[in-house]
């Protein structure tokens, strides 16, 4: 089967499919459109989720939300940013940088005290550090090689503990034993007092480690929201959402494996 | 004092601040530095911090983390796209668009059927469309007319609802008797099963209506966060905010009223 990952060549969801599969990767020009081949059952997608820096994705949580794919693995990226120039770092006149990536290395930036102009994406950045020699673009070491910009500065990102978590998704849930993250979304359709304290009840009294809640706009207008939760896979979790089901509309992800990525 | 919102001219910042002074407010590159002149009592700061479709806005979120300021307002602004260009829809070959306004007119886009080229913010894509004449904008209608481009379809937003939520920050909280709403930043510092239902205990035990809460990286590693939590206002919300700070560090922003902007 073909995996699918946000595209141009040399993203962060194009490194690790590489990593992952050793096979390079259908890249797709939008999160949406690798949610809809995995919705088909025509591809294996791979998307980010949540970076340790910037929070959740939003377009990746939204894809959850309204396409029809199952969780069936996660897997976490240590992510470097580099500086990479065709000219040496005191010839560098100014810096292009997707925003994200700025504000994950705006101490270094900062430091650095050259003008930023933004870009859309990393890939487009590298692109114009192609066409503007004296300038560099912030970007990852797979993007330089793969763009063939030398790198003149490493690890500019602000934490040493920066991290991407993907997601595999796919048509069908996964069914083998060593699941160890369950996924669900629960959307309340009203706003009560208590109301989240009561969603979270089931799983505090089963002592059940939930890893993550996000909540996200549920598209009823601001104010109203849907909430995802992560929690450790095991019978206590399936009873957990056996008991949530009673009153609120859950969608189920599935229970799913953590990939090793090795890079 | 000066009001300070992040510019260029024609973003959604700027279209608000006027609508609440009648004045000009000061343009910033970023919602660090508002943050920034707002925490030396330099300025007035109004931040977007929510959309109901896109979320949470990750740099205010953090900038609240990381300056000492006071919220001591919010408002609401229905978030209008219109499609800008010196030419008619038949002849427009391609939009420019920030990937946000992408993901909340993807409807209209999809009907387009042209090419979308992404863009840093609306005001890029302004100018842009100024550059290009063959091409369209899709910005505000307050930036059409701040950049003089013809609107040649209105409403392009996916969500009839579209709402962005602004804060007023300052150095001092604010001290009226008109608060309908507080804020603080809650910090676990550990991770244990039950934790938030634990933090979520005094609000559901007093029945306040607990209006948001929103997940942050806490920055310590991947899978460990901050949470922001927005609630009524009133003498119980003081009880149970007294009763979790005996269990967690919490940052207090205030209780503040709400702003009617008019437009």
């Amino acid at each position: 089967m073909v995996i699918a990952v946000l595209g141009p060549a040399g993203t962060f969801s194009h490194e690790v499919a590489v990593a992952l599969t050793g096979a390079e990767p259908l890249l797709l020009p939008t999160i949406s459109a690798v949610f809809v081949l995995a919705e088909k059952g025509e591809a294996i997608g791979i998307v980010p989720i949540e970076n340790s820096e910037a929070g959740g994705v939003g377009p990746t949580l939204d894809g959850l939300c309204r396409y029809d794919v199952k969780i069936t693995g996660e897997c976490y990226l240590p992510v470097h940013h580099t500086l990479a120039s065709f000219v040496s770092i005191e010839e560098v006149t100014e810096i292009y940088a997707h925003p994200q990536t700025h504000e994950q290395c705006s101490e270094a930036f900062d430091r650095l005290d050259l003008p930023v102009i933004h870009t859309s994406s990393n890939a487009a950045s590298a692109l114009k550090a192609q066409e503007n020699r004296q300038a560099a673009a912030a970007i990852s070491e797979a993007a330089a090689a793969y763009y063939r910009i030398p790198i003149i500065l490493r690890n500019l990102e602000n934490s040493t503990t920066n991290t991407t978590r993907f997601i595999r998704i796919e048509k069908n849930g996964y069914s083998g034993e060593d699941a160890v993250k369950c996924s669900v979304l629960i959307d309340p359709m009203k706003d009560v007092p208590g109301l989240l304290h009561a969603l979270l009840s089931p799983f505090a009294e089963r002592k059940i480690n939930l890893s993550r809640i996000e909540s996200r706009p549920s598209g009823r207008g601001i104010g109203s929201y849907r909430f995802f939760l992560d929690f450790e896979a095991g019978a206590l979790a399936e009873d957990a959402i056996n008991e949530l089901k009673k009153t609120v509309p859950i969608r189920e992800f599935g229970c799913y494996p953590k990939l090793l990525v090795q890079i």
